[in-house]
């Protein structure tokens, strides 16, 4: 089973915006065992749509087409799908009434006949429902090819693929097995690492496909196997990364599961009734924001204090003033003391902290750029780490925090062994 | 001149990451007046590799190729290169200095082959400097097609585009004038906002094309002009958005520049030499990690309190506790209160709060799921308002963020404005 995304839209092409949504499509597929085997993103234009359709069906099983399917007249999606099928248009009673209470409890504005018209489907397709929005999802059966068409805006898309799309094709498809495996390394560059675990890597059985995913600080050796059974897969795989521990058991630093680290981090302070809270100079709330993202947060994070002036670091986090003038903002002492700062004013057990020069110009300290300091406080001690992250701001952010998180990892496990 | 962007990565197409390089490559292109016809993403895998690359050449006059370039054996694109073009591998002298120069002072680990490798290059290319990386880029021309293949870290990407390729299209190809003015709108839906200005758009000129861009609570416009003569074309365009002003003058919140609207509001407050900070409860921090995102935001910024618990909102912002008890978390006075608190402790003219239940669940106070208070403090008020921003969590949080700066950037002008 092969699949291939469609993204129709302008705003693509030019860059206005990115395209998430393909890489959603794609990992939510991948589970079930459809591999996406082209992401192709075109224009709102009929004949390119057509040729893009027609394209696809060659190469794919599947064909999931998002965008161009709003009110107005740039969105031609739905015209162009009646031209391939041969089809023509009929209402839907029941995506109607979907669109007019929608209008009824969440919108002020009127609805019009363009609203109504959302209703009006190709008589080939199948409705699916569309829990956040007016425009229904549409499912094509033709010649052994399943076309799919849904929504841009990304959380209709989501909602469409996880209630509809997905549970549809697991029930009407039989899939083989794909697995996935991600070992997290940190401390070995891409090429060193290769060398390394070269004669492993040329032993891999012949199932298992090996890809290197540098990023920020450390690499990822992300493992894929593809069968019919689902527990030998996993023999092998484990098989592998067992044989993998004795090249670089040193280095390797967890896995990577549905669960990014904030989830992970979350769950492990939760189950010891633990609470943490960051401060943030140079990292500016990142590390905040990534810790509320999922519901739920608030049982271990408490909070932040995003101290980007010298004045905030001294009165919300109380940082001494000698401390600042002895050894500027950036500096291991101001990091552990805004740690400290923050797990007093939070009532916590752990605490993060950075403050850096990030670039690219050097700022309110003589620190040199890419300079970031963490600083970790704990039930049992305040420590602290300095780092040079390099010459390029959007990389020294991104480094700290997936370090500050990593090291925040590490001091929950070290506590929750008694060190 | 038509472009494509074929982007090469199993990690893709399986969905373990976005592709952000697309956008980037595409806006640039964009604004240089190359337009982008299509976005490939395919796998690591020979075959596709060398059918797209053919097939891209049908369409495209330029074809931009990203990643693939690493020193590890599941990199193959110059492999690749070198077959489609019928070429062999040459060391580059040059670039190999400039891979044992960023060792000497960025990397750990000594050198090794593998890196040594990444200076062969196939003869027929200009090798392009890579600043940030180890794999520089490679620029084939053939057939009055040129194939540029360059290295899929994002800011190596960057770097490469903005110093070698942008000014080597500019010198070497003439080009049509792209021009793209986008109008945001507020408080209309796509629909009714088309029905509003049916016929302005039916009267417009044909050079402009239109667009609609829904987005968590604004539509953005975009109008889309190509010809020859920029004058005339921004002539158009500022004809057409004049016109519309009839139409809906009222709900136009102003145009999308090259800044998005924290750059705008920084600008704005640095003029008047005015700062801002922020409280923030549901939107967790992500407010002040957009205002830091660019360099140099602490002359207007001065920080954050993230105040995801209630303790924090009593002792870090000096909300009052009777406050609380009576109107519960989520309420218009604790939003004033906060706004009002972090306006005090970071000594800031402006300061703009958020408190609400995001969902999916209710949370500490009994808020319907969706509702956000928001609150401003500025030199001469404090004000909230309340929304409900609907049924979907992260839904709710980005319309947050949008209003909260909408409102900030509102209260700016005002003041500027003496109100």
């Amino acid at each position: 089973m092969k699949a291939e995304i469609i993204t129709i839209g302008d705003e693509i092409l030019i860059g206005q915006i990115v395209d998430t949504n393909s890489a959603y499509i794609a990992k939510e597929l991948n589970k079930i065992g459809v591999s996406v085997y082209q992401i192709t993103s075109i224009q709102d234009e009929r004949d390119h749509i057509l040729q893009s359709l027609e394209d696809a069906s060659q190469r794919a099983d599947i064909i999931i087409i998002t965008g161009g399917l709003g009110p107005t007249k740039d969105d031609i999606t739905k015209k162009c799908l009646c031209e391939f099928f041969d089809d023509h248009l009929i209402r839907n009673k029941e995506v109607l009434q979907h669109i007019e209470q929608l209008f009824e409890k969440y919108i002020d504005t009127p609805i019009s006949d363009l609203n109504r018209d959302q209703a009006l489907l190709p008589s080939k397709s199948i409705a699916l429902h569309n829990e956040y929005g007016t425009a229904p999802g549409m499912w094509f059966e033709e010649n052994e090819h399943v076309f799919i068409s849904i929504p841009g805006v990304p959380y209709e898309m989501r909602g469409l693929m996880d209630r509809e799309i997905i549970p549809r094709i697991m029930q009407n498809y039989s899939r083989p097995v794909i697995l996935h495996k991600t070992v997290i390394t940190y401390g070995l560059g891409e090429s060193a690492l290769a060398e390394k675990i070269e004669s492993w890597e040329e032993n891999l059985p012949e199932e298992i496909k090996l890809a290197y995913l540098p990023h920020l600080g450390k690499v990822r050796l992300r493992l894929s196997a593809k069968g019919d059974n689902e527990e030998s897969l996993k023999n092998l795989i484990d098989q592998a990364i067992s044989k993998l521990h004795h090249f670089i058991g040193d280095i390797i630093f967890g896995y990577e599961d549905e669960d990014p680290m904030e989830v992970i981090i979350s769950r492990l302070l939760a189950e010891q009734n633990w609470t943490m809270a960051t401060a943030e100079s140079c990292t500016g709330g990142k590390l905040a924001s990534i810790f509320t993202r999922e519901p739920g947060a608030s049982v271990s994070f408490k909070g932040s204090v995003v101290s980007y002036s010298t004045e905030a670091k001294k009165e919300l986090l109380e940082v001494p003033e000698e401390l600042i003038e002895k050894y500027s903002v950036v500096s291991a002492e101001v990091a552990e003391a805004m740690a400290r700062g923050a797990q007093e004013k939070f009532h916590t057990q752990f605490a993060i902290s950075t403050t850096g020069n990030a670039g690219p110009t050097k700022g309110d300290s003589n620190a040199e750029i890419g300079t970031v300091f963490i600083g970790i406080a704990t039930p049992k001690k305040v420590v602290s780490h300095r780092f040079n992250f390099g010459n390029h701001r959007e990389k020294v952010l991104g480094k700290a925090v997936n370090k500050a998180m990593e090291l925040l990892h590490q001091s929950i496990i070290d506590l929750s062994k008694g060190n």
